[in-house]
């Protein structure tokens, strides 16, 4: 069995669970946009690709799947999801499975104003959120909302651009001066569109934030939640995690489950505060802190093998513990040097490869 | 020979590359003020420590150099050194070596504006700087200084508070914004005291970045300096890059180490701005980066070690290679759980103890 793990990143860890799984068995496949991307010197067989926002893109994944005959294709930045659900069909025509939520699911994930609502529909408890600093200032005047609150990109991942404002003064410079450096950005992305209500205010919880793996199958069936407890977080991603197993969450979990019948593993933010707990984000994708869940016991790459297998025999790689402290730190790896293909105009490291 | 890192954080790398030197004949022990820190897993003795600002700070490592007979005390953040620095004989007195420079060259490091006063009397090429937004406007008015500049804590590490102005009402905006954010999180430091001139500008200069690991002996004489093109960063901290040998560079480490007389590794940053080498920030500790020289041939833990022994053979240890691609990516070690010593009042985790 073959797997393709596009926008491989820094995701050293999940190709090498993957690895230990297929053994001789399949090849595990890496493609990013950037040659210096670590991930790609631990896969099997590795491609640089366009950037996600070539029109290329898609047509250079499809070239891959074929020729390499690809079981699986999994998505690990969240700005291809859209791309990917978009183009299931096509990519998946050659028998490739695309492990990847439906459009609707994603465009709610990424956008941070639409899962706010999602969640006051679905009657789950989340941080009051505003649109507009006119909205916010009234809200602040009727005395339902009050500081400290948090500025955000509507979209955005990662800590970028996150600001924490204690009074009216403060918001106003920390708006104006957002909404400048937004600007900035998204014209150095060549992205005009959609400059109005780019920035979210949101009520600031203080509570102990908890990261949740949600596990799906390829159907949209919920199987089980992974929780975890956040100690530090380190460029938007959860750095060190205690693991934590709780029916209330996992109640929760099933019941975000349902809703988004999302494919495969999500991972979702939330706070408790005393016994409430508040939802803060969704990203229908392996997580930055799953590794953290998967050292404490969940195994998914072996659920979704088992999966892609056709069976259901799974709850054996389920040993999830609670109270056990995970912490990442770096490793250190070479990157091969490109290898130009004559007979094709793809570039790639080939190493190790055993198809 | 007992090595102690202090503040050892996420530094397991480097914990491990002196771990396969000393083999059975060494203990490395790792201290950090939290129970988290994934150092402390691959230390053979760890230990939490009470934080850098705790007035106990000094004696509880006075206390574990003694009980353990430490040889060399390695501290890996900015924080610490002037406290390190400024104990140095006290610490030192049952023959530990503290691997530190003097307060004066710490002070010069930790303080950006000293930093940009100390190249400019050097006559070494470095972003031109100011310390108000008066003498910054006077300088744009004059024409000496142009868009896009830089705001930057005056004393600050990593990329927290950095933000990127192009034009004066951009520069106006983020000056207060910054202003304010730097207030609050003083205030909650409760560091009230030097409010005034905390915040840089400076020169945004468009070239290459490079960082240099530049190498003196333990008596501060200059040995060699090992320079990557930095490919990207995270965190402030180096996460890909590339080695570069380069005669001009080592001739620039050799003029700021004869300058700086500091002890042992100091990271530094430079741009390269078509043949111009700008220098921009010194930290006289193992930086973020080293971890990718070291892959890169030059074993500094096997220098230190010789020069601990009092010996000076240690060209055999510089294999410096240029042209290899280095990242990182992230391991995930398990922290073990504290184990309270009835004995004393440290919570120590004792691990692989074979002293």
């Amino acid at each position: 069995m073959n797997i393709l793990f596009t926008s491989a990143g820094r995701r050293n860890y999940l190709l090498n669970y993957f690895k230990e799984i297929m053994g001789d068995k399949g090849v595990i496949i890496a493609v990013d946009s950037q040659a210096s991307a670590p991930a790609l010197a631990d896969a099997d067989l590795s491609f640089t690709a366009p950037s996600i926002s070539d029109t290329s893109y898609i047509e250079k994944l499809k070239e891959i799947i074929d020729d390499y005959q690809v079981d699986a294709v999994i998505p690990l930045n969240d700005l291809e999801l859209p791309l990917l659900a978009k183009h299931k069909i096509f990519l998946e025509s050659g028998g490739a499975k695309i492990i990847v939520a439906n459009e609707n699911i994603i465009s709610i994930c990424s956008d941070k104003w639409k899962t706010f609502r999602f969640f006051q529909k679905l009657g789950i408890p989340t941080p009051l959120t505003f649109l507009s600093l006119e909205d916010t200032l009234n809200a602040l005047s009727a005395n339902i909302l009050h500081f400290p609150l948090i500025l955000k990109p509507r979209w955005g991942s990662g800590s970028l651009n996150v600001e924490i404002v204690n009074n009216e003064k403060e918001l106003g410079l920390a708006y104006e001066w957002l909404k400048t450096r937004l600007k900035t950005s998204s014209l150095n992305n060549l992205n005009l569109s959609n400059s109005h209500n780019t920035i979210l205010i949101q009520e600031k919880i203080e509570g102990q934030e908890y990261g949740m793996d949600i596990l799906n199958d390829f159907q949209g069936k919920h199987y089980d939640s992974f929780v975890r407890k956040k100690l530090s977080m380190r460029s938007g991603e959860t750095d060190r995690a205690i693991t934590v197993k709780n029916k209330a969450f996992s109640h929760m979990g099933q019941i975000l489950a349902e809703a988004t019948r999302h494919i495969g593993i999500m991972d979702c933010d939330f706070f408790l505060v005393g016994e409430k707990i508040y939802f803060l984000e969704m990203n229908p994708r392996f997580g930055g802190g799953y590794p953290l869940s998967h050292e404490g016991g969940i195994h998914v790459p072996h659920i979704y093998i088992e999966w892609l297998k056709g069976g259901n025999n799974i709850d054996r790689f389920n040993n999830y513990v609670g109270d056990r402290t995970f912490s990442k730190c770096s490793r250190i790896v070479e990157v091969p040097k490109p290898v130009f293909d004559q007979n094709s105009t793809k570039v790639s490291f080939q190493r190790n490869l055993s198809l």
